[in-house]
């Protein structure tokens, strides 16, 4: 395997690799970037050129801005993540493919909404993506903890997480209450994405 | 919520922070690269091999030219804006996603037109799309300007924005005009993107 | 306009705007990638999983070799290009999206060809689509030149061009030729394929 | 030949030209990211909204997963061999979109398994593309090595290439194996990710 063991700051005893995060940043924002474009391609033109027509594509369009923000979100924390970050290893390269992988599901989970949001199991398997994603980003941010036990700024960087604890809960409740109600589900991913959204950017003006 | 209050400069009082703006760029240019792609890959393939079923292509082929134009103007520009800045906030980004979302519904609307080009919805909604763009671009330019209030480069940069008061203002019209003709708002987005086009030529010749 | 006339070296009289070559490689080369794989994306699943499904696929999959290997010249050539350059215009950055705009279309005309290889006009199309390309890499060679008239090491990497007046030549003859028989329009693009690609390879050797 | 002789190092009589390796990385990566995404676009919205219409893309998404590890795998050695590579040559760019190549056939290949798991020969046909990306990878760490004879650094990450070697005999096999059952074909590919992804791990822990 093909380790560049020569990397300078790798001293230490610690079984952990330096390697540049700047590439794992461009590869995960190519596909996020073609995740966002794709969903927005994923927009079916309508069947007719009337209101009727354009009214057909209102579901979709609707949880389009749903998942154009959920991947909005985690592109933000993702950049603000990988900034602190000074050591990748093995383990995170991995663990951001996997984060990666919940996402590049979103579309296929948004468009079956988009074409059957009344129904219970759409609404529930947004969940499942949703959730999968959560507890990948959070595999990804103890991985990037592990590679880098020695830096403090990493550490205050991702802080308490109470965002990161409560999203997968809500999640997890949204995908049994689809089955009540889509509804109530739907509501649950514009709540996370609020909590998530809106303190952001209070924090942000407050730090 | 990750912030890097340890980057340099943010010792004053303000509740700004500075980021770095490459991955903005890198993302942007990422989601618009892949627009220009999608759009001419929603050229479907001619319904018979000769010059009837290429003639049938011709609306979405003009359509497409425009959207491509479109948002070739708008790569152009959004590379001069951010060549000028310095500092990122959250704000910054968050109004940079917004726009990258109105552009993300380009192909949608582009895909419509070609299919519809004499019916008024579509390029009614056209419009829609065009002025939200013009709209988060004129929201990005005032974020990007509050997070640089003491740098009078990027001031300079933005300059008397003419064009960019000018352009909803014909958007607007081209909404309503679309209901007399559909052709009308076609020639208003021309002229848009001719009066962003050439001068941005003659002006680069005369700085 | 946001035109960035602190930058350094432009204190000549010239009407030249210096700017970042890296952005415009980076966007070029995402519109590539993109380009490069949405024409694998429009292989369609055969229609039956044997031999006979995957024979009614061959001719989309040889279209889309010669296809790949004409966006891969592109990319080859406009990386040696930008390297070679210091100074981006305006008009060097409009010129580009020209090219890519032309190069967009290869994925529209690859698909065509690839349904209805027997008949002329999709194989002429490929041929207008391959000249409009070649004819604006010949003008964003021009406009680079005229940006950086002071600078030799431009000059000298693009040099004696011969292939970059022989290929539009013969793309010029496939367009006609294709009304003869589609395949001889097929020969000539292989041949402009085979004449960028070894003569390039054996002058890395000797240079 | 637009070849820049002039960069620093090409003082020896090697035909060797030195480039810089990170538009090469950038180029690659942003096809691996559209790869990675447009599978799971190519996931078909199911064509009910209940667990029998899920089910029915349950294979979809089994491949998707291996073909995501897949290009994983292949992204994370071309990230590691990229790092250590100092020269490119002419060769190593053509090496590398040929293996750009075979890795963007893998969609095809995927929507093709994904829609007739049970048949034989779109299995094989998945070997014949995995056994075209295994030999161009072995192809492209040749070219590099000859680029970079004087380096030891990337002789040393390169490595004995027993994963490397195994590979192509596993997909081989596969390729055959696949006309008495499909299922055989999928536990070789399985096998071979197991062993790509698992000692990955393991060695860069114990480095």
């Amino acid at each position: 395997m093909p380790l560049d063991s020569s990397s300078p700051g790798n001293d230490s005893n610690e079984p952990l690799v330096e390697l540049d995060a700047h590439r794992l940043e461009a590869f995960s924002d190519s596909v996020m970037a073609v995740i966002i474009t794709i969903m927005a391609f994923d927009l079916k033109t309508p069947m007719s050129a009337d209101l009727h027509g354009l009214q057909g594509r209102v579901p979709s369009i609707l949880v389009y801005i749903l998942s154009f923000t959920f991947v909005g979100i985690y592109w933000n924390n993702h950049h603000h993540l990988l900034r602190a970050t000074r050591r990748i290893s093995g383990a995170v390269m991995w663990t951001n493919l996997h984060l990666l992988f919940w996402l590049s599901l979103i579309p296929f989970a948004t468009a079956w909404v988009g074409t059957a949001h009344a129904s219970a199991l759409p609404a529930s398997v947004y969940g499942v993506v949703a959730l999968g994603a959560a507890l990948a980003y959070f595999a990804l941010v103890r991985s990037i903890l592990r590679a880098n036990v020695d830096d403090s700024a990493i550490a205050r960087a991702v802080g308490r997480d109470v965002k990161g604890i409560l999203s997968p809960i809500i999640y997890a409740g949204a995908i049994a209450l689809a089955f009540v109600s889509p509804y109530i589900s739907y509501g649950c991913y514009a709540v996370v994405a609020i909590i998530w959204f809106v303190p952001d950017r209070r924090l942000a003006k407050v730090a």
